[in-house]
């Protein structure tokens, strides 16, 4: 396998990403956000069950409901676009052995987030990983089945570039490694 | 927020990943492989807690015994390193309200593991998320504490080409996005 030519390129891009809280008023350009959906579908998923679905909402009124769901961060209102990722309980894969296909879809949710949120980083987005909300209030507003479970949002936008600097002056907070990797 | 230069890029090289089963005999350099760590711990967490903690396993006779608690899958015996992804039940994020430390403890190993995946492909590294596998099998190979709760495996090692070019030419299975996406 060779290295891709851009790859150390690809890495120090998402090592950059940087949570970002607030946005202007400027639309995602559907080309992009189309994009950004591609790439979240070709994460992996348990067994290529694709045990998730996205909710993508880009109406106010809705996004204004989400955000008091999600105890009104004010970031859920003022985004281009909130995507809402469930856990699909009934399409996601589930071991006869063990019952655990809550466990392998709310994994299936979690990664297609993650997929999404480096790609909206690449094309310049701003974007929140939004964890805490109420669960049934999300469920009532976006009208789902009951198959569905959310399990994580992302508020997606553009930033102030003066916002922006802010934030990424801050630097990442993290733990000692040695607290995060064990050597075998 | 400006649009990063080879942003189309990076979502380009995400979208050609393909998860990589068989290994030839070749080490991953030191500095790539702490690279990969690198991006990993870039990742965000519930809080950023940093909920999980990652064995990073070279030696052979732990890689094996991993094999076999992972339904003998060969690509664990045969990567150069194996990666076991652990759910931190003392250090992740617990909501008072609900006791959901586990829920975004597995959220907070799911998402390291997508951002791994990612850095390895861009780095040329074949990768394969391995999720089956008996938990407490696992925790005992890795002689772990109570509180760490294994959640998926990353495989990693260099492919053969041609082997490579057989596994991309098969394109990607993927549902309609009618199917994945629901637009408010």
């Amino acid at each position: 396998m060779e290295k891709i030519s851009t790859s150390n390129n690809v890495c120090e891009i998402i090592k950059k990403r940087k949570t970002m809280r607030s946005y202007i008023k400027k639309e995602i350009p559907k080309e992009d956000l189309q994009e950004i959906l591609s790439v979240t579908e070709s994460c992996p998923t348990a067994l290529n069950k694709q045990g998730y679905q996205i909710y993508v909402v880009k109406n106010q009124e809705t996004k204004d409901k989400l955000c008091l769901a999600a105890q009104s961060q004010k970031q859920v209102s003022e985004a281009d676009v909130v995507l809402v990722f469930f856990a699909d309980l009934e399409r996601g894969y589930q071991r006869n052995s063990d019952k655990k296909s809550f466990f392998y879809s709310v994994q299936d949710a979690t990664i297609a987030t993650s997929y999404c949120q480096i790609a909206a980083h690449a094309l310049g987005i701003g974007c929140c990983w939004v964890g805490a909300f109420k669960e049934n209030e999300v469920i009532k507003v976006c009208k789902t089945k009951k198959n569905l479970r959310p399990i994580s949002m992302l508020t997606l936008g553009y930033t102030d570039p003066e916002y922006q600097k802010k934030i990424e002056a801050k630097g990442k907070k993290r733990k000692d490694p040695k607290r995060m990797f064990k050597f075998l």
